[in-house]
């Protein structure tokens, strides 16, 4: 069923009207009155709607339920990854919200080779994709992209969540496995992941100062783009949300 | 450190010679005489050898020792999709290697849009990019890519497994938490996703008569490229292989 989220659209005694780019998105669909739609507030509420009229200018829809998205996770996963170059962040970005994460950041650490600056315009189009990856897949936000800055304001977010989980490739570890296992019904949690090149030492052994736990997610080595998707589609395993 | 894979290699009397694609490879890396290398033999064996000797066409190393590859999970778990279109194969293969599968096959669905033919062309290239996800991840087998043929013969490779996960978007399904969870102690997984419009209800019907097991991922609609990725990490999951 299509689905739209509110902010092109005003509700209005049971009735949702639609303008802007939604309105030809509908259009485009060849929507007929009578065809059903969900309007999504954003903050996850479903406004499941009858098209009444549709032109490429307005729509109105007839507001016939409003439900909880089902499709919102029980946990608020945050991403924070390292900044990686290229396209890598717009797969980070389509991939983690396909597979429920709350937020996604990024940030600059050691190892970081991509090219700074531009990122006000960067997070205009990073938010784009958040938003049609959140149509897609039926979710019930649509998933913050922020640029979170240096490491040490990564840290900073990711220790005021319940869980905050710090991905390294050596040393002393804990296995993600057990750390989730351990941890099912907390209600936030921070997922940190490095750029290409990982985490240097340094960098490890201050989350460990911080209180994040060091996890290991087994011996393969997953690519800077691959590793948070693993590690979120982890976390809703444990915490009851992939059922 | 680098690792290649064997075909190339010969390994006689403690020694390992290399020729073709990986002794230049060797020589573009700009390796030089004591530093170490991996040569797996495909079989979850990891040959640990120092360099001695390399130029363009032949390279000679020592073989220091010879161990079990960490990387191997301790569960086989074979991948099934139906045909996606362009390069979602390519992504698909790449992630779910990294991830840990033990094969990745295709196969013709109704919904399939994906135009057919050239099948064996396309095998080279699926076979070369898992090599190369193998190489990087530290893996000890290459993932054999293979086209399987029509939804029946995927049903006959899947029901081979000791269990046999058919993931479907809508009406009654188990949750994939739970069918994991009740099977922790499987040697063999198979986990088939859909194309791009996913399953038709037939096909479901048909894939429990068979006896797989119908799952549900949660009420987020997952790509077909990403749906493999996350039933294949859930599984790695709860078999105690993210750890």
């Amino acid at each position: 069923m299509p689905r739209f989220f509110i902010a092109g659209t005003n509700i209005l005694g049971g009735m949702a009207y639609m303008r802007g780019r939604d309105a030809e998105h509908v259009h485009v669909l060849r929507m007929r009155p009578g065809e059903d739609m969900i309007i999504c507030d954003g903050q996850g509420t479903d406004y499941k709607c009858r098209l009444v009229k549709a032109d490429k200018e307005q729509v109105e829809a007839e507001v016939v339920e409003v439900v909880r998205c089902p499709a919102e996770p029980s946990v608020k996963v945050t991403i924070l990854c390292g900044l990686p170059k290229g396209d890598k962040t717009d797969y980070i970005i389509q991939k983690c919200v396909e597979a429920g994460a709350d937020e996604i950041l990024f940030f600059n650490s050691a190892r970081c080779i991509a090219k700074k600056g531009n990122e006000e315009k960067k997070l205009e189009r990073w938010q784009r994709i958040s938003e049609e990856a959140a149509k897609q897949s039926g979710r019930g936000i649509i998933p913050q992209v922020r640029w979170a800055g240096e490491l040490a304001e990564a840290f900073d977010i990711a220790v005021k969540k319940d869980l905050a989980l710090f991905m390294y490739e050596t040393g002393e570890r804990e296995a993600l496995n057990a750390v989730l296992d351990e941890n099912r019904d907390v209600s936030s949690i921070a997922i940190m992941t490095g750029p290409e090149g990982g985490f240097e030492k340094f960098e490890a052994d201050l989350a460990k100062i911080v209180g994040m736990h060091i996890c290991s997610m087994g011996e393969r080595i997953l690519r800077c783009e691959t590793a948070p998707v693993v590690a979120l589609t982890a976390a809703m395993y444990a915490t009851g949300n992939l059922a």
